[in-house]
Formats: structure tokens, sequence, C-alpha cells
């Protein structure tokens, strides 16, 4: 497997990176960013992983540039993991709206034609990738933790949710809580799965945790003045499955915060610490 | 005078603003950012400014986005005000080149056709833009500090050079620390100011400290990874120029970082310690 290395700048004492690759998940190239803290350079060096999945019409590039993590991770020695959202490409099949298809992957396999060929984000966000950072970086895959904004505050819940052994934490900045339950996971979830509602409780954090699914802990923040809050996120719906299941989740209403990157870098140092804290645990 | 509001977004506790108004000095509309800390909120609070003057190709939002200042102006309690680099609008003369015209203004009030209707950026951003921001903002205009980043490096370092009595303390990220001496200067004074080369000097800041220009100390990070060091940037000219002059320079190279904000973001926390020493010296 041939990674391309698209870009590298020092920052932070470490390298804040870009590489492409060809995904044999998506059938397209793929981009992604992944910052190497000073430590990395250490011979034998072996970091644990934090992933940043991001929200609907990001790439990997706007949290890289507005995310404000590289300062924290570096001091911990922490690499940070952050991928794209959906394939890319002219041949891939798209929407006209800004909440399906490119840029609105969700991190589900795609079951329905058109988009089952090409949009499989969970099968390369939780399989292909995974196996691309340990071959390719320092990385202690025994040691990783996942968060994300939004759609991919989503993915981050789902993903740790359905794979609680893979991760030793999971956190989210205002999450799409309950997909099966809000316009965007309507939208999204019919259009790559189907109308069948069965299949979406895999798929969404407070249906998974109804259905069984557990993690120990989860850390949450959430802007109180987020203009999506009430009609798409509602962190209310997974309180209540938390609250049932004994999953100590900590959900942190922020006054006046908005759904913004000034928003999500604010709570970044909280996050990495948070992750930090049980990634270097013994 | 009236002042529009864009945007503004609650971050680290205080509020990134984003303002327009109708510039006398450009004749145009221009666009800033304006950060104000939690402290601002206090009843009757006066609070010390850190301008940031952006570089070539940049407006106000490229720092505001990449430029990580808000933790630490929150915690210390510093306003920061970032300008336009230019006057901006569809009746602007422009120049096809990246490095004149819109988003090149270099900080000088032009004297050569067509660019002096418009293009008085000195003016702007050291007499119209100061008095909108102490009318507006919990601005103590008594406590000024400055700094920028490449041409905005340049624009910080004359402009303090030229009005020491305004500011506590000037710094620099990758300067053009003589503009006389490099292509983008020669490009842009010559432009703007035309041939004559004796009426460059007042707008170079190794020009100005050679002529006799004071200040008491002066902090510049510069990228030894910078593509643009050795045949525009020059800070050894700068460095000489303050030896002979008794100025305190602290010019730190810094091995493998390159002239992005991925550099500028690393060392933005240091240069705003450094000049919230001494706003708030007694």
């Amino acid at each position: 497997m041939t990674l391309e290395t698209v870009s590298t700048n020092k920052s932070f004492g470490g390298t804040q990176g870009v590489y492409r690759h060809a995904s044999a998940e998506t059938g397209t190239d793929m981009t992604f960013a992944v910052f190497l803290p000073p430590q990395a350079e250490a011979p034998g060096a072996k970091l644990p992983v934090l992933w940043y999945l991001s929200g609907l019409t990001c790439t990997h590039a706007n949290v890289m540039e507005k995310g404000e993590y590289r300062r924290v991770a570096a001091e911990l020695g922490v690499i940070i993991v952050c991928p794209d959202t959906s394939p890319r490409g002219d041949d891939v099949p798209d929407d006209e709206g800004y909440d399906f298809g490119k840029g609105a992957g969700f991190y589900v396999d795609a079951t329905a034609e058109p988009w089952r060929a090409n949009y499989r984000m969970y099968s390369y966000v939780t399989r292909e990738l995974p196996g691309i950072v340990a071959a390719h970086f320092p990385a202690d895959m025994d040691r990783q933790a996942i968060t994300g904004h939004s759609m991919g505050g989503h993915g981050a819940l789902t993903i740790a949710l359905k794979q609680p052994a893979r991760f030793r934490s999971v956190s989210a900045f205002a999450p799409i809580s309950a997909p099966g339950q809000c316009p965007w996971g309507h939208k999204a979830l019919g259009g790559y799965l189907g109308e069948d509602r069965s299949g979406w409780r895999a798929h969404d954090a407070t249906a998974l945790i109804e259905d069984g699914a557990r993690v120990a802990e989860i850390l949450v923040d959430q802007g109180a003045a987020d203009n999506f809050l009430a009609e798409q996120l509602k962190p209310e719906l997974l309180q209540a499955a938390c609250e049932t299941a004994g999953i100590a989740l900590t959900l942190r209403m922020q006054p006046g915060y908005d759904h913004s990157y000034y928003f999500i870098s604010t709570f970044m140092d909280d996050h990495i610490r948070w992750h930090a804290e049980r990634l270097f645990a013994e």
C-alpha cells in the first residue's frame, strides 16, 4: 500500500502531515491528516492515538486548521488522526444537499444504490485506515481513543459503542445523539441504508445503548446556543439512554457557545487531557 | 460612524467578533476582527490591545481561524485586533500578482497612481481604525502593543518605529525586515510610492533604524526552514541595524519551521505573554 505525503509542516515541535492513498473500501483516493507530537521522534516510540471525526461539509482540513489540538497533543505525546468525512471524486455519486453525499458520509457502510459502492466510511475508518496508521506511523494501536464533532460525534459514539474493546475512551463535541430521531439522520440513514428503520439502530448512539451496547463513560460538550441543538442534536436522548444503561455520561452544556470551531477549539484541551488520562493509565 | 457586526462567536469565554465599516481613508468598506476576552464584560473594564497585522494574500480571517491566540488572550485579558491587509471591492485597482494590490497593501499610504486614492493602509491602521476601536470596544488605548507576520511583521516594525510612544512593545513573526532590499519590497514600495527610493526608507524597518528611529526592544521568531528567508525576509539586516543602534533584538531562529500558520500558532503564546508582561507593567 502506497502512502503519498501531500504536505508536512512543523508545528508545536511535532509534524502536522497530510497523506493520500488509494482506498480499497471507497474505491477512491482518500486524504487524511496525522499530527505526530515530538515524542514520536524517539527511537522505538509507540504513542497512543486519538481519532477525531469531523462533521457535515468538513474534510480532514477543518479541524487541522481550526481545532487547536496540537499544543496539548505535543505536550502529552498523543498522535491525532483526522480522516475525511466521505469518498471524493468526480465519479462518486453526490447529492445537492450539504447534508448528504460528499462531505456527509455519516460513518456508515451504505447498502442502498447508488451509494453502496463508494460510501463505506464505517469500514474505512474502523478497518482500512487503522491498518494504514499502524503500518506507517509510530502508533500504539492498543491505546486508541476517539472523538468527533456533530456528524463526527455521532461517528465517534457509534463506533466506540460497536467496538468498545478497541477504544479506551470516547468523547464528542455537539454530537448528533440520535440520528433515528432527527432530520439529518432520517435523510442520511434513509438514503444510505434504506427506509427499513430497524437497520438504522446499529448507527444511532442512543439506539445502540438501548439495545445493549455499552462503554464505561462518555464526555460530551454541547453549546447551549447551538442552532442545531433542539432539532438535530438532542443530547437529552443520549442522556436518558445513558442513565437507564448506567453509562457515566458527563454532559456539559456550555452557555453561549454555538456549533462552530470557536466552540470546539475552546474545549479541545479538556478533551485531549481527558483522553490522555485514560490512554496513559496503566 | 456606524459599525456593522458581521458575526460574533463565543470562544474561550470571550467573544470573537468580525466588524465592517465605511472607511474614510480607503474609500471602501473595511472589515476587521476583534477578540474580546472575558474580562471585557466587567463593568468599566479597559483592557490593553494587541494589534496583529497579517501577511500577503491574507484578510482578517487567516489569523482569526488559524492563529490560536484566543486561549492566552482570554487567560491574560488582552484584546486582539486584526485588520485586513488592503482595501477591497470591485472599484479598487488591483494587480494580477499575489504580492501587489489587493491583499498586499504593505501598510503604506500610496502616493502613485492609480493606488493613492484607496491604498492608505498606514493611515487606516494607525489613525482611523484605532479611533473606531477606542469608540466601540473597552480598549485602553494607552496600553497598545503590535505584532504581525511577514508583510504584517514589516507593518508592525515600521509602525512601532515611526510611532514609538504609542506602543509599549513590538514583535514580529518572520517579518520582511528590509523591504528596500528584497523583491517583494521593491515591487510594493516602487509601485505604491514610486521609484524614488529615498521615500521608501520611511517604510523599511532596517532603514528606519539606520536613520535614527528607536524602540527599546524587539522580539522576532523566524522559521529556519522558511522558503522566503534568504531572498525576502533577511532578518540579518534587521539584526545588524539593531546591533549598531543598541536596540535589544531577540531574534529566535526556529529549526524546521516554515512560513505558515503552523509556525505562527506555535509561537503565538510566547508573543502574547511577552507583550502582556509589558502591557501590564506599572
